[in-house]
């Protein structure tokens, strides 16, 4: 099959604008979110609306794509073959009600299991992150540099404190080590936002035990084509289908974190 | 001695514009941090340069004020009298070289110890946050509503994870608990950041065990105008003349964080 990528691309951007200015929107309007309540019936509907805005739009132009999104609202894979919008509407939700920022709309698209484009869009500060597997990244329409080497002591590295607590999926032992050795960590709460912070050479890893595909299936795709690496915390391959734990990592560190720093328990 | 206060604020404003245009005009000038030694070099290069231009600035039109600065450019002062401009010009120095975003200008002012005008910059974003005593906080020109009350469990609370490595300032085992008890945590490497986002309700406390005057003598002003507290880690008033430990937080929950969840050894 041969699919026109450009006017897949042109779509893609046209419906992540049109989800923005909903989102935004409905950030503007005070009025809907007085109480707390209220903050999470905001997300869930907006999560929700913007889920099935996508699927409407892309069956409707592509019948034959599948979309695998946060909200179920798409359609159920057990397989990769053919084209998958894989969506995330609001990543980094905790971000989205108490900060009004610091989220994003994540926008993975694959081919038979393949990273083609990777978007990931940071509404409130009109920041798209862009990649096309084999022709680039760009921040808006400027283009971004390949990763540059860095040592593990002058690294940044984003790690919830959570992790440096005793906890079913890591050693915080280890963790701990790894985080008085390094130049210092961050923690954003949002995975998307997290992984173009590695793919811009703002922070230099990124190490968390559980993600779903639609939380790194576009930021995969931009970190790669960066030159960055992503991976499960036990180095292997993300899949599409599958919940994992997830390593974005510079890839002058990432052996050396794999190998001293990070121990998976797997269930 | 009747100080004009309206004065002193547009003359505030007017050199913050300055040294924001400064700092701007310096970043995109990508020629001049190619290594990460010039990185360095740049950085400290231009906390001392926007330093020594608030002294030459501010002793020119007003010669009985001081200026206390993180690069010592300044005076030197071991009493509160007077009107004393508190400056750190970079705020997050890390976030200024490695991410070119996430730092800030900050500039309090304070008359014979108390805080009269807090100003905080955030360059990048184009977002200022000013607090007048008395007079109400706003984010630009709009005004910032004063903190609600929450609950810890749906805290979120901005603590660095190396202080849940066992370390000589904190017990790491009660933050611990913190950790695990609140709705979660993040970690954005800038003091000033992280009080506008108390300030703001963005976040919920920003729990550090060492800053100097600089660091949180603007956000101190803002957060209060706004119902926050901020104190040390031991819930002593902050002095502007001392190095401490700080609790910034909602009010809501100070007393159970310094009760049951923070524990700080004095050297």
């Amino acid at each position: 099959m041969n699919e026109d990528w450009i006017e897949i691309e042109q779509f893609a951007r046209k419906l992540l604008f049109e989800a923005a200015g909903n989102i935004k929107t409905s950030l503007y309007d005070s009025i809907t979110i007085n109480t707390k309540s209220n903050e999470n019936d905001l997300v869930t509907n907006k999560d929700e609306e913007i889920e099935k805005f996508f699927y409407k739009e892309i069956k409707s132009k592509y019948p034959n794509h599948f979309l695998l999104g946060e909200e179920g609202k798409g359609d159920e894979l057990n397989k990769v073959n053919g084209i998958v919008w894989i969506l995330d509407p609001i990543d980094g939700t905790m971000n989205f009600v108490h900060q009004k920022r610091n989220f994003a709309i994540s926008l993975g698209i694959y081919e038979n299991g393949i990273g083609k484009m990777g978007f990931i869009f940071d509404v409130i500060h009109n920041e798209l992150y862009f990649a096309k597997k084999g022709e680039g990244a760009f921040l808006n329409d400027k283009k971004i540099e390949p990763l540059k080497e860095v040592v593990l002591e002058e690294a940044i590295i984003a790690i919830n404190a959570i992790w440096l607590t005793k906890n079913r999926y890591l050693n915080h032992e280890k963790l701990g080590s790894l985080v008085r050795k390094i130049r210092g960590s961050r923690s954003y709460g949002s995975a998307a936002i997290e992984m173009v912070y590695v793919a811009t050479g703002r922070i230099d890893a990124y190490i968390t035990p559980r993600l779903s595909p639609w939380d790194f299936a576009a930021g995969k795709i931009i970190v790669e084509e960066l030159g960055g690496l992503c991976t499960t915390l036990t180095n292997e391959e993300l899949s599409i289908l599958n919940k994992s734990s997830v390593l974005v990592s510079n890839s002058s560190i990432q052996k050396e974190l794999l190998t001293n720093y990070i121990e998976f328990f797997p269930k």
